[in-house]
């Protein structure tokens, strides 16, 4: 094996450092809390970014840009939002480095003080309302569908590659609308698209549902969410799109003239997913050999070996290669033909196996004289010897396979992870020897909510809204009545 | 006239403002010196960004993430590198903001100060050679061939939109290599790409060329450059590419293992393009009516626009519109039909043409009952009714004509830019009278190139790469000997 990777069940923690570090999906920086997502990375990321982008774009979205800074008042102006982000920004102070004059290097020239402090976004909802305002006078300019592929910073304290990091890449929607019923079906049809492309492309099984108050996004009237489950039996948010009524707008005096020639505070709605993605992806689907990914959006779906002894060989399975290459490529099939020749075949296996590509060809001179080739997938490792002149629609169809199987696998063992309980002990237990969600009745009260918390970590994930749950029964701590189970987890 | 536009023989910056925010394509912001890029704007850029991405990963190099932030200390290492950019940068201080307890609103919390200061990039090279450390112990590691798609924040005094912003987009490529001959032909390889991006996407003729000593970027060896000349006869820097020698893998002590078993410092270039690139292309090829745009990366290539009266009509024409929107589409025309019946065709005619779409096509009842549609082309103006079986092929044909006759515009007016002069009297009457690139005679010292800006504000654009100009002369400002022209002009 080319690299040690540390066994999920001995430290799960470790283990999915290492895919990430050995993986080459990622490395620390010299920033506090900053990565830098490596080539590997980052070409799975600009292939979920390409699939989310169209998703986007085919409901009427389109992209604009803001300022990564924000003016100090304009987080103030609504205070939910404020509270929620003042305890972990990053704040420009000065605009300019001098010499200084008692020889200590390059410092901040106290003379190059801002008048007020800028912040870098956290999430661009006041700079971007209060643009807004100037777009929006009638009816006639909503709705507003614009969304913003952008970096972030949340100065957090504890940080991890992908699921916490101080600077993140993400998307975030801003859409202005007329109406209160426009802005929430809104804030509903994109949590069905991020639930789409959680599901079809990265083979991610979600949950959707809506948060509690207390879960809520600083400066919401709702929040929408999509929980997915990590094999250690924790939960990850992997997506939220809000509702925020005319919060904002009312911040940012966004009025228009409606149809009834009336002045009104427009509604919005905003939404992102994240580089945490990457994270969740990683978690859900990864064994200990490395990295599985889905082929929809593996960086290389196919990878070509040769085993040869001699240059005789090597010559004749370059050019073999060379062939299945082209033809691959031209099926649009993301493909590589590894024919280094410093490493021994067992390396790359291992390399590739450790890098997720879902399927490895592997070539050599009897293969040549028998005209077929070897097919191994990476996610159950099964391989198979088949004849040459069938091997395009059959790893046509094996990329379709894996893409399935992966789904279905973590589908799977999520489901077997919702476990409803009815009492206080078998929560506790559940949430200890078992893990996952579990469905139980809370009396809807944020006392009960922090309480559970405080005592278990578990906190609530969200309530479906598939209506799933909605019964009558009594609240897991409190006893007290309850129309509703909800979803409770320990989570990331 | 849905919108006045200031002509531009009457004031050319203000010509200038008027397109960009009339057109669409920015907003000014509430942060000083940042711009909000409108979703016209951004669809243009995205279409500059895919092709040019296209061409970096044809040339071998893979996209990649560095931090935002720069600690302090890094910029200094490259004493060249810190002078050129402490001068301009924003700097983050503090991480956290708090209730003021003596009720002055939400201000810096005193106590979250950072160690050390953190500097928003204005350009990536320390960060990334810093990370480069890590990723290179052998020639075997080398090149790497990376590019960053990210924003950069370069504190500006004065600011203009897409010109000159505090905050810009822009790509950024850091190659390592073994060997000086290879780096320098990789920041060549990548002047070659810039060139033909800028001549066959954005119609833009350019010119290839070398920077004096003084117009260096901040710790290159050398700095090659592409130059553009504007309508009003002043020159834009299109794009730059630097060989940085082994500057930056000295500073961050980059050594690698050679063929020879010798410990060897790594060879760089970087070089990058930005948002800027928007406002070069308006300058060059707009008019008074408004954007004129290229077709090639033109968010909307053609517009349906209809003429009616009464709704039967009306709805004849919105489903042959509607056929000919799903053809072109299926072409891979970016087209748009405009059937809102709140303003006049005639606004439409003049908003379509502000936005510098390519082509419109107007569909009558007439038109209809004809078998015949009137097609438009926005940069000549000329119309021409043509029968509607052969509308598509005449398209097609007709998107590649204007590509090019923009293009040829453009080129023919630079030619004629291009004057070369020998005594300082020509010198200051061409710069003055005429403008445009100056090509003369120069005694090779920054001392006389100073003199030259001072005395009339024009900077050595570049030393021509192609062997132009090299002969015996001498000096305009001084007469002291010189063996190659260079090309002067005023510049943005």
């Amino acid at each position: 094996m080319s690299k040690e990777i540390t066994p999920r069940a001995q430290d799960y923690a470790q283990w999915y450092n290492d895919l990430v570090l050995k993986g080459g999906l990622a490395d620390y920086s010299a920033v506090r809390g900053c990565m830098v997502i490596k080539p590997y990375g980052f070409s799975l990321w600009e292939n979920m970014r390409d699939a989310l982008d169209k998703m986007f774009k085919d409901t009427g979205h389109v992209n604009a840009y803001f300022p990564l800074f924000i003016p100090k008042s304009f987080l103030s102006r609504e205070a939910a939002h404020v509270e929620g982000f003042a305890k972990e920004c990053a704040v420009v102070t000065h605009y300019r480095l001098k010499n200084d004059p008692n020889g200590n290097g390059v410092i901040v020239d106290p003379e190059a003080k801002l008048e007020e402090e800028l912040i870098v976004r956290p999430t661009s909802e006041t700079i971007i309302w209060n643009t807004y305002k100037d777009w929006i006078q009638s009816y006639r300019d909503l709705p507003i569908l614009v969304n913003q592929w952008a970096n972030v910073v949340r100065w957090e304290m504890r940080t991890r590659l992908f699921l916490r990091t101080a600077e993140f890449l993400w998307q975030e929607g801003h859409t202005a609308h007329a109406t209160k019923e426009e802005a929430e079906a809104e804030a509903k049809k994109m949590l069905e698209v991020y639930a789409q492309f959680a599901e079809e492309y990265m083979a991610l099984p979600v949950i959707k549902g809506v948060k509690t108050e207390t879960e809520r996004f600083a400066g919401a009237v709702d929040t929408y969410c999509i929980e997915a489950l990590m094999q250690d039996g924790k939960a990850l948010q992997a997506g939220t799109s809000h509702f925020l009524g005319q919060n904002f707008a009312k911040a940012f005096d966004v009025q228009f003239l409606n149809k009834e020639n009336k002045q009104e505070y427009v509604w919005a709605t905003s939404w992102g997913v994240s580089t945490r993605l990457v994270g969740a992806l990683v978690m859900a689907h990864s064994d200990d050999d490395g990295l599985v990914l889905p082929p929809k959006i593996a960086p290389l779906q196919v990878v070509i070996v040769p085993i040869y002894k001699g240059d005789e060989q090597k010559a004749m399975i370059d050019a073999k290669a060379e062939e299945i290459l082209t033809t691959l490529r031209k099926m649009g099939i993301r493909a590589q033909y590894d024919g280094s020749d410093n490493v021994r075949p067992g390396w790359k296996f291992a390399e590739y196996e450790m890098k997720g590509v879902p399927v490895r060809i592997v070539l050599g001179a009897r293969d040549l004289a028998n005209n077929q080739v070897e097919i191994a997938r990476r996610d159950t490792k099964a391989k198979e010897t088949i004849s040459a002149d069938g091997m395009y629609a059959y790893i046509e169809k094996l990329l379709e396979d894996i893409q399935n199987s992966i789904f279905n696998k973590a589908k799977a063992y999520r489901d077997e992870h919702i476990t409803p309980v009815d009492t206080w002990d078998e929560f506790v237990k559940v949430l200890d020897e078992k893990g996952g969600f579990v469905f139980a009745h809370w009396d809807g009260t944020a006392e009960t909510e922090n309480e559970i918390k405080e005592k278990t970590k578990a906190t609530i994930r969200c309530i479906p809204i598939d209506g799933s749950g909605v019964e009558e029964g009594s609240c897991i701590l409190t006893g007290k009545p309850s129309k509703q189970r909800v979803l409770f987890a320990r989570a990331y």
